[in-house]
């Protein structure tokens, strides 16, 4: 298959559709988006309706026609990006290539693996098709400002997360030994379960601490958590606010470097005059 | 209704109701603002307390008087703003215009619709007087500011909260797979629901994870969204320093230096006289 | 009580007195703060425990008797306090001599009112000693700098408790027409009750919501009350980086005006050269 | 022993070891850093595992030689750190000297300590190899900058912590007066743990307000915390921002201007060529 087409017309039809399909600016590539849009929340809707048994009994044979539906539209999406695409191979191997294909092969490999030895297995299989909730990333432009934010932020979050971890193997630890069997602190990884639990404030309760000095460590981890949730915030705050500056900023001439603060007159790595900002 | 009156003193009468009923600079038409919310305030409380079977059957009547007590006072308020306003029917569309009718047409509504047969239907008409509360909007002028730094992160907001989604179904679905019907995760809906209580650390305790890699998926699925309330706190945190440093974006005439605070009458590098802020 | 003493030798103890009491920079000042921390928390600690029933009964002699300590102390302190002041009655009516006299006043209180009729009378102002703990307050010099950014950021934190409570409202009153009694939604108050405590996160799950649509309802609210948090702590953030901008930066020596950019040469109000930061 | 070494090829050794084991730079020293990161991470794992009954009881053997694997691979690494630092005093007191010796006392104690009568001191040494994940505490550079914020935020955490407790306390003593025995409100401590469960957002459950005063109380105290949660993310925002701030604050040699970007080389306003940051 060359990236380039053998007859002029075939060529102009694949350039208007991967206009269409991969595009966003003419009418058509926005039609083609909002729909493809539906399709994926509509056929990750049957996935989810599909597992709920009551639904499954009364409407089973309209979701499987729904899946069927959206799979071969998705297939033909599919086969249409595959065409269209200048660099077959980048985009098979990329994050939404891979993606694209995820979403039509759990259907196809359901339908041969079919027989009762191997119920377990195409169910897994079956369940795969959620992860078509995947495909929705490609429509988020706005993600890539955050994205960013948060790649930037990575190491100090990486150090937040190891604190959290820490933490929480510490107090389990001592709550294994405070508190013991009957309060359902049976193992050190059920106790770090709980000082999970209780440290990121979603306290589920179904294990507690009922001991005085258990709930008297458990008030301090509590409180620990509290205050420690600021950390990621203030961390993600000052990247977005750092982001933003250095996005809505000038460009330098000569080295092209960005960010310049807005009273800036020289660029601050080559000394070259910068122009006014509008 | 012609919006300018016919007779000098019913206009007159209407321009100085009109400054009492949407003004708030002059003494009567603060009086008129604390009065209304008063009202609605004690309305609001009247249907909350209609609601408990106790109080209902201990005081029913007074109850009943008190609610077309306010259902006249607003019914008169209502009138008089379509009287005074000066184009009825924007103000009649406008969300105020629907939020001040919404308010009292419950109330005759459940007068007309009696019998025994449409009990459900009178219960459910009765229950939007609720929506009275709305008519406080009206009063909260500082809102708009935040309102303005709402829609400003809208887009983000939208990634965020797509993803979040996203996450709740990816692990929902997996959970289903990993816990089975024993621990309550009997479908994949009612394992997204779990999904979302644990994300957003509200914790119920009534669905909870029983094996040891549902644990451990959990506990990833709480730090994740122990984590990740960083994101709209960043965002919102942002715009509203971006907003308050707008407000305070005037150009010097001089020098065109720009961020003098919002007091600040010269400017603070050259001293010379900036303009009025409008 | 004259506010300037009558005998010299009285009137010198009385300043030195004032010193130690109300002062923190020579060293006796700041033995009698530490001393007093100590005393206020001992004194909470005794209140606490004297109301677990098992040690009430084991240590109850010892406990009366710190009890008895402690109010003796506290009354001694407030006399030097009303002796050294200079202004009797505005110390006595200010925030900290109420404060003051509260934690002395319920003990001696409690021996007067003995009687076995009115137990729960005696048993109420005996708790009220626990507001012994607003004696710390006195310590936190640091809070002033956070109770300004609290104070300014004062309309927006009422327009966001107004939307949290009206959210509540609407979504506790359509709660209680959807799921009904056998959830627990047994009244409107309830249902409101419901709402905050999941859109606040906290999630006690003694209810819980079993309908779908009820489910699905919980779900816009949790993510809502997840989402929304983001609003106060914006707020708070960005008022205390304003904050600590304005108090870190130089007066104007003409208006006495603060919070001038660190790179302002002229006042921002008064147009009057400001000396040079160092 | 000499901090520098009698024969040269041994001070040649000891210096090569010194750049392996204490550096990062060499190729040498990131793979000892590795490998110890990894060796830390399992036998804390063989920690967690030991801990649960099925698994002890399976693979106990197993177990205990890869803890003793373990104990001897720190005691080598404690050994080398010993020989080869320059002040054997500085470090075997300072905080990581002590937790690297915390890392292999307890499985040789343990060992020592053997008797039927000292179970559960021996079970509580053991679990203090836990304190193992301290040793990661070497490996988070990036932590030292969030220290630092956190550090410079010290007094306001104080007065957030004061504050929270202060509040739980006096909720929690009302709410022992409303609630009572029946609701689980059994006395002021178990009270203070419940409004600390509420405020902090944990919600476990085991606890929760019956009477409707009690429950209003609930309300107030939820939302409290839901909206005081913004004062240590607004705090601890403020700090890393101005931290970061601080990082760029260089000042220009001909016109003073502060603020330049860390990687900025000439200043933005006069095009003078800055001094490279330290």
């Amino acid at each position: 298959m060359d990236p380039l087409s053998d007859r002029p017309s075939e060529g102009r039809l694949r350039a208007r559709l991967h206009k269409i399909i991969f595009g966003v600016k003419t009418p058509a590539g926005k039609a083609f988006d909002v729909c493809l849009l539906c399709a994926i929340l509509l056929s990750v809707l049957v996935v989810l309706l599909e597992s709920v048994p009551t639904i499954r009994e009364q409407y089973g044979l309209a979701l499987r026609i729904a899946e069927w539906f959206f799979t071969i539209l998705f297939t033909i999406e599919y086969g249409l990006r595959l065409w269209t695409v200048r660099h077959v191979r980048t985009y098979a191997l990329s994050f939404f290539g891979i993606v694209d294909l995820l979403a039509i092969l759990p259907t196809y490999l359901s339908a041969f693996v079919m027989g009762p030895q191997s119920l377990a297995a195409v169910r897994t299989i079956r369940l795969l098709r959620v992860f078509r909730v995947l495909k929705l990333v490609r429509h988020l432009r706005e993600a890539y400002g955050l994205m960013e934010a948060l790649r930037a932020s990575r190491p100090k979050i990486v150090v937040f997360l190891t604190g959290v971890i820490s933490i929480a193997i510490i107090f389990g630890t001592v709550m294994y030994l405070v508190e013991g069997d009957d309060a359902g602190f049976t193992s050190i990884p059920t106790s770090i379960y709980w000082a999970v639990v209780t440290m990121t404030t979603v306290g589920y309760g179904d294990i507690a601490p009922q001991t005085p000095l258990g709930q008297l460590l458990a008030l301090v981890l509590m409180i620990l958590g509290y205050a420690i949730i600021a950390v990621p915030t203030g961390i993600v705050s000052a990247e977005i606010v750092r982001g933003e500056r250095a996005i809505s900023s000038r460009a330098c001439p000569h080295c092209g470097r960005k960010g310049h603060e807005p009273d800036a007159k020289y660029c601050r790595v080559c000394g070259i005059r910068l122009q006014v900002a509008t």
